[in-house]
């Protein structure tokens, strides 16, 4: 498919129905079914009209039931399939009679079994698909997930709204990013799931996102793609100005495995990938954590493709530990300047600390106009374009309340209005007992502090986020813009 | 040093001296206080006598104070050394006149500030040491740690004893091992911080931990070895029979920059680290981490040196994370034999689910009888090692407490008495819930089942038990012994 897909009929629907709901649960284990996909839509207060169909039920969870989609008095703008494989072809036929354009396929059983029995029914739903003029999303896919329409297809999920795009092969990747996402402070414009690509795949959705103004950073999980070349050219053209992420699965050969068995993928040679990523420019991650951790970058730093970090923790084994990260995820750690080494010391003892980077100096810590003037002077050396700290979780329980509050209003006003505008950013350190480090990360996060969970994840994010930048430099793109929520690509 | 060094005394202390022992806590933040160390000892209900040594004080914490060492009645088996680094020379001698042999100095502030006094000053102490014949361990370090005597130098410590000795130049380190090790089954024989190193170096240590009949396996934490040759011969005699796992420290320039100043170490090059490691066997990790997952590995699995790994797990996009994440760990992921994969489908549907490796398969753990029969018929595969099952945090969610405690009674009873013998073992998948992953972990530990907090985790871990392993067996080891609790290795 190219060209204009008329997609946001399909992302803003005033009306959805579904096929194959059931009266009842049937399952210990939470399935995907028509009737899950009814209660999530009721439970986010979908505010268009919801259509279950079963030809056996009258009303379900409150709702008149129907028949089947010719039985309905409006062309419903979307329409979600539950039913057996089996049964899929004439749902299809029946979407056909009743006007419907946009189908997501939820039911798997095709291409990816690797039956002949699959293979054939993927065969023929495509037939009628292509005959019928129906833009199918799926079929083994959970479909569109919309936060401003309240079009949700995930329990378990914060509906927020932002510039994020994410299209994805796995509707459990999808399930993981849009319940995690929010924590790290990203909302969605759109999440798809499209299983096996039956018409539409991740070409197409990018189409649409390079051009859609609620998206500016696109986030993908891919197995395997259609059409190659004409992907390529379209990432080359949209990554300048939309950032795209990609965590491409099945690169080894037991992944690739299981990714033939999961979508009928052929996950492809890694090889390729690789020059892929090195001509395009896309930002390559493998998994789900790394991709939030960029795109939570991307979208609060101020773009720069200056990776020279300086680190600044406490004690000597974790400042080692600190500089080996760093240096092996990518970042510079260069060594400070005679000048700033000379004012630091005006306040700072080496017994126990060091001024070296890594910085080891828990006195800073302790007093938060010291720790202000060491931030200032750190920024100031040109050698230096991002300050990272790295926090054990034990600094919330070491010092009283009040002297937290200080120093996570002295950190994000810093990260905010200090004249260098270099960012200033927080890994915590995990000291080993249950749930304290993602408490630490969510109240610094609240404070407005770009905070990472762990010391690796922050560099890595910190690295990808500088390679980007870099990249993008070099290629002679506009510097303005990219990675930052303003609509600003246009075709 | 060479030959028996005479540590029993000090590890076994029946008395222990606190030179520098203030009368209250001064600072806000928490410092390393001879104040701490006796407070400590104290609370761990240290056996032996204990005594503050201050001019000034008469009673410290309900003890008689002591002017001096000099003052004691009794020569204490361990002094430790809290002063100021100027006023450690004299302690020093004040521990020649007092007889006392074992002396551990906290105190920082000698060659490793980098500067002319510190370096003055160490070799100053190294001279006194020398010629009164003293065993010091540090400077710049935090001691002797040693669960059975209950001599705790850390604090929010489980007492743990066990077979695992961990050396290690940074007291930071130290201190998260001995937290977080008990909660994942390893206790310490002892944990030693040695510091700058001045007389006592980790080849030192070693050879006493080498035949150690309460140390089964060491783990170590080194910036650098004053003696590369001594220490590459004794740890290639060694660990063939107490595995040796090291964490080298300062591999990058940053790295090696902070170990500079944090123990005056020189960190060395990567190329001979590397040669190191492969010519010795010795395995390498990166952080207390992976140290602790390899170390629980070496204590809870027989002996084997296959690595190809079923992956079981639920989710199509999961599972070919899974493959891939193996792999790039370097374990194996064989396809099934047609044996195996016909004897699944009898109770399996392709449908949602997949039966190559990694099998995709979340059925199989909604039936406990069903799960049994899977476990049984995927061991006998002549392909495969290693079960491991990749847990959703959901899990315990889905299912009622009983199906919960069922399956944890299943998967524990199968890795104990399964005819094979091969281990079956968790990775838990984190699904973005602050606190709910570890919570997982923890009950499933408790229900006897080697489980690791992620699948990465899990793979690494593994991959090394394996890689040890296969180096052990072609170097003609002994089969038997090595990696269990028992004592084995005799010079």
């Amino acid at each position: 498919m190219t060209g204009d897909l008329g997609l946001d009929r399909a992302f803003h629907a005033k009306s959805i129905a579904i096929v194959g709901v059931s009266r009842a649960e049937g399952h210990s284990a939470p399935g995907y079914t028509g009737l899950m996909f009814l209660r999530l839509l009721q439970e986010a207060k979908f505010q268009g009209r919801l259509y279950p169909i079963n030809p056996k039920a009258d009303v379900i969870r409150g709702l008149k039931a129907y028949p089947s989609l010719t039985a309905l008095s409006e062309v419903p703008d979307y329409v979600i399939v539950t039913v057996p494989a089996a049964l899929v072809p004439q749902v299809l036929q029946d979407c056909i009679s009743a006007g419907a354009v946009d189908v997501h396929i939820c039911t798997a059983g095709f291409g990816e079994t690797g039956e002949e029995e699959g293979k054939r029914l993927e065969s023929v739903i495509r037939d009628i698909a292509l005959r019928g003029g129906l833009r199918v999303v799926g079929p083994n896919a959970l479909g569109y997930h919309v936060p401003s329409d309240r079009m949700q297809m995930y329990s378990q999920v914060v509906l927020a709204q932002g510039p994020v795009a994410f299209l994805s092969q796995s509707g459990g990747h999808c399930q993981t990013y849009v319940r995690q996402g929010p924590s790290q402070g990203i909302g969605f414009s759109k999440a798809i799931s499209y299983g096996n690509a039956l018409l539409m795949d991740s070409t197409d959705f990018l189409e649409y996102l390079a051009t859609d103004p609620e998206t500016q950073i696109v986030g993908m999980y891919i197995e395997d793609v259609k059409n190659g070349r004409r992907f390529k050219q379209l990432v080359t053209q949209v990554n300048p100005e939309k950032p795209i992420i990609i965590w491409k699965g099945g690169l080894t050969p037991s992944g690739a495995r299981a990714a033939a068995t999961h979508t009928g993928s052929l996950a492809g040679d890694r090889q390729v990938w690789e020059a892929f990523f090195k001509q395009t420019g896309v930002i390559k991650v493998d998994s789900i954590d790394e991709m939030a951790d960029v795109t939570m970058t991307l979208l609060r730093l101020k773009p720069s493709p200056g990776g020279r970090v300086a680190v600044w923790g406490g004690g000597g084994g974790n400042s080692v530990a600190a500089g080996d990260v760093c240096a092996q995820e990518g970042l510079q750690v260069p060594p400070l300047s005679n000048k700033t080494i000379t004012a630091l010391r005006e306040f700072m003892t080496i017994v126990n600390q060091s001024v070296v980077n890594p910085l080891d100096g828990g006195s800073v810590f302790e007093d938060l106009l010291t720790l202000k003037r060491a931030l200032d002077i750190v920024a100031a050396d040109p050698a230096i374009d991002i300050i990272l700290l790295h926090l054990g979780v034990g600094y919330a329980k070491w010092f009283s309340a009040e002297h937290v509050a200080g120093f996570k209003k002295c950190v994000s006003g810093f990260a905010r209005d200090n004249p260098t505008g270099k960012p200033a950013v927080v890994a915590v350190r995990d000291e080993g007992k249950a749930g304290e480090a993602e408490e630490f990360v969510r109240e610094l996060r609240e404070a407005a502090i770009t905070t990472y969970s762990s010391l690796e994840r922050a560099c890595r994010a910190l690295s990808r986020f500088a390679q980007y930048h870099r990249f993008r430099a070099e290629m002679g793109a506009s510097a303005q813009g990219a990675g930052r929520p303003e609509p600003t690509y246009r075709e």
